[in-house]
């Protein structure tokens, strides 16, 4: 509390500042500067609220809370379910503006991951939310109320970078801007989400539910990390994903591996040139089409990625990674293309705990990421079409005696549920609006990435919503997401409210 | 007792059947059959005392038993240890014979596998031996007391089969002899191990140790089962064996499958590749030179090859096994050859528990069979030259981050302590000498293996104390050894004290 205090006082004395001549971001700046132990101090209050996705009773306080802060805002707030019991409720709000150009909805979620506060360290825990210097493992220490609040400084609790900065930066955003009397162009609605840690589940039933009033131009998914670089950044789109488990079958029981040893195939040697083949030495996929149904990056798209700060010497380091795959195509240009992984492998024990045998059966976990041109099913498809190439026989089902015995190599394959990627292109014109307003919020090129690496499922908003969507990450890189030790830096914070309103404001 | 008081009653009923003009094994048979509820009722008496190898204190009861039963044959036991502490004894015992023309040694091990007494079923139990009509996992009850003991039965306990079988066969057959005033042409050792079943590892220096007490020219290994077929066999080898443990190492934190999938190499696919590359899809072993200094078969023992029943339909069936590895070559052609085989392979996790990520290390452990002419050191040599050519720099530690950023591919190797084949010729006359001695006990030809395809260290008998060795097993091939409800079927003892004998007095 005493460092509210000092806050306060440290405000008042820069008030003074403003003018009618100020811009939206210094008005915006010069109103967060005013309130910022107000705004610090409700933010301590909301992270307080522990918001693991399942922990039902905490999740209904957070909702209450931001609509709370809705309310007070001046936003008419209300719960959105779904048509099904059991689901997290969105807080949503409208605001409707006489003439509007477009209609724009931000997102956030104020659920977060599970956390073992036994892993956190330094003396942090996860819903006591406090100050500290740097990120603990950097030897960060929880500082006291004597200091002053600098904007170096990061606020430590789960939830604090990962989402509730979403809901922190966009209400404040808002609010800034309506008590610096700004003009609204838009109307603008707000949609906090408290089930994306768990993968949306529920969003689609919700959109459903309420399609008429989640009818928007653009949605603005405030979630994420900025560039490691530190700038700032928009997000075109993400990857899909799909999973596959594959399990190869070798003798009913397991051998001993002299008495059976050259005669017996073995079901993880099958699987080592399964799976071998599937890939060059270089990280290029071999299964025959697989590149073929990709749509290529614009022009724009590529000029882009080559204005990306380059982080692959910085990668490689903290990775231990001395020669990357992908042919020498650049990192960037490799999360815009579909991958296939091998999440994991196994076939009976290793090291001490192995035995002298042939074992019973090898399994492995693919993960497929797609990118725009991708359809699940089809990219699944050219999988198994490939390892039916390979003289398998492809089931479902664990192998009768009869299958056993009729074919060489069985294999059982299942499909994970997955979803497609989804790109909003660069060219249109709401895009574009929306790149020049975070533009002029900084004097260096806002990054903008055609996709992210990553998987959301965002296609719904094109597919059941109709409308495009568009990413404004805000919090630090090294923010600790779904990890112990979550923070934010409180310059992301301020900057992050700077991006939400000069986008809420947008010209056309 | 029941059952041994008819027994002992149907036993003097055929007393007045021996005559001089009896061929050995008809007296020998002629001796168990008046003896048999005698021996039945020691040998339960045997099976009953808990022989599990680290169980000390029941291990020296099992040799103070032994050592009784050959003084009460009139052989002079003694119990020989190593050189340092805690070694389960041998029980040794010898019988010197005048103008004898060779010495031949007869092992068993009397120590058993470990048992889980809940595994059990039909009412056996490990260490209260009782008679069973047939397998229990083929519908088999235990006998009661008012039936004749048949030669079909089964005695079940823990070591009935795995060796205790050796031990009886061979104390009952030199007593046989003895009893019917044969005339030894030979001396007799008697040699019982204490740790056959944890690897023998204090053999090498229990020979060392007493070398000259255990001068022999030929050793008989009495252990291990009758050809699948029933028939009596006569192994002249086994394979040598070795294993290596391989970690292939990735990203030194396991990575976000969509931010680094394309760019990050992931291990799991680094290891199947090298492991694919080790050999084809017939199962031949593609590392160079692997199969170099494998000593062929001479042309008698690939004659003796072709005389063994095929047995590859009834495996094919049983295992679930459509199209066995190996080329074409038959199943006996292919334990005579080297292996490498993948025991297993590990890298993140599967299924359910599978997450996206690209996994920090991929790890395999495989096993290297040797034939004559293989050594341990060149073998796997061959291996790590594989692996190298495959672009691996191999390490003996986890990899320092200088290495990390230095070299693509790093594996780590590590190396099993392993121990060479061992195969005697079927040209000695020592050998043939046994063969025809056993051959004169059957009216089929004997079945004689080359090598086995499993692994003992019978090489230590030829290189620490310059002697041959030949394996004689004697019990049923379905006798569960090392599991649950493991049984010897009478016939098969009553055969193996035939056999033993048979080579006790054997012609030269």
């Amino acid at each position: 509390m005493r460092i509210q205090v000092l806050l306060l006082t440290a405000c008042f004395l820069q008030t003074g500042m403003m003018s009618v001549s100020q811009t939206i971001q210094q008005k915006v700046n010069e109103f967060r500067k005013v309130n910022e132990a107000k705004i610090i101090d409700e933010y301590i209050e909301f992270v307080s609220i522990p918001n693991v996705t399942r922990d039902t009773a905490n999740i209904l306080r957070n909702a209450s809370y931001i609509k709370m802060m809705m309310e007070q805002r001046g936003i008419k707030a209300e719960l959105l379910g779904g048509t099904t019991a059991n689901v997290n409720p969105v807080v949503f709000g409208e605001v409707k503006v006489p003439g509007a150009k477009y209609t724009l909805a931000f997102y956030a979620h104020y659920d977060g991951q599970p956390v073992n506060p036994a892993k956190w360290t330094g003396g942090l825990e996860p819903f006591k939310p406090v100050f500290i210097d740097k990120p603990i493992e950097q030897g960060g220490k929880i500082l006291t109320a004597t200091e002053t609040v600098s904007p170096e400084w990061r606020l430590a609790g789960r939830g604090s970078a990962d989402d509730k900065a979403g809901v922190m930066t966009i209400l404040n955003a808002y609010d800034a801007l309506v008590k610096t009397g700004a003009a609204f162009k838009h109307n603008i609605k707000f949609f906090f989400e408290g089930e994306e840690e768990l993968g949306s589940t529920h969003l689609d039933e919700i959109f459903k539910k309420n399609k008429d009033k989640l009818k928007t131009d653009l949605w603005i998914i405030v979630d994420g990390p900025r560039h490691v670089s530190g700038k700032k950044m928009i997000s075109f789109g993400v990857r899909g994903d799909v999973n596959m488990n594959l399990t190869v079958y070798g003798p009913k029981r397991p051998l001993h591996s002299g008495n059976y040893g050259n005669w017996a195939p073995n079901p993880a040697l099958s699987l080592v040139q399964l799976l071998a083949g599937m890939k060059d030495e270089k990280g290029n996929i071999l299964v025959e089409g697989y590149y073929d149904d990709v749509v290529p990056l614009s022009i724009k798209e590529k000029e882009a990625l080559t204005k990306i700060p380059n982080i692959e010497a910085t990668l490689k380091k903290e990775l231990g990674i001395a020669a990357p795959e992908g042919s020498g195509r650049s990192f960037l240009e490799l999360l815009h293309l579909p991958t296939l992984n091998i999440n994991g492998i196994r076939s009976a024990d290793v090291g001490e705990l192995a035995a002298n045998i042939i074992p019973t059966k090898a399994e492995a976990t693919l993960d497929l990421r797609l990118v725009l041109g991708n359809e699940v099913d089809k990219q699944i498809n050219k999988v198994i079409k490939h390892i039916e190439k390979n003289g398998f026989h492809v089931l479902d089902h664990e192998p009768t005696e009869e299958e056993r015995l009729k074919y060489g190599k069985l294999i059982k394959i299942t499909r994970g549920i997955g979803y497609p990627a989804q790109r909003t292109s660069f060219d249109l014109p709401i895009a574009q609006s929306l790149v020049k307003a975070v533009q002029t919020t900084v004097d260096y090129p806002v990054i903008l990435l055609p996709s992210m690496g990553g998987s959301l499922p965002l296609y719904l908003f094109e597919k059941t919503l109709n409308a495009k969507v568009i990413t404004v990450p805000v919090v630090n890189y090294d923010n600790n997401q779904h990890a112990e030790n979550e923070n934010v830096q409180l310059k992301f914070l301020w900057e992050g409210i700077e991006t939400i309103a000069a986008i809420m404001l947008m010209t056309h």
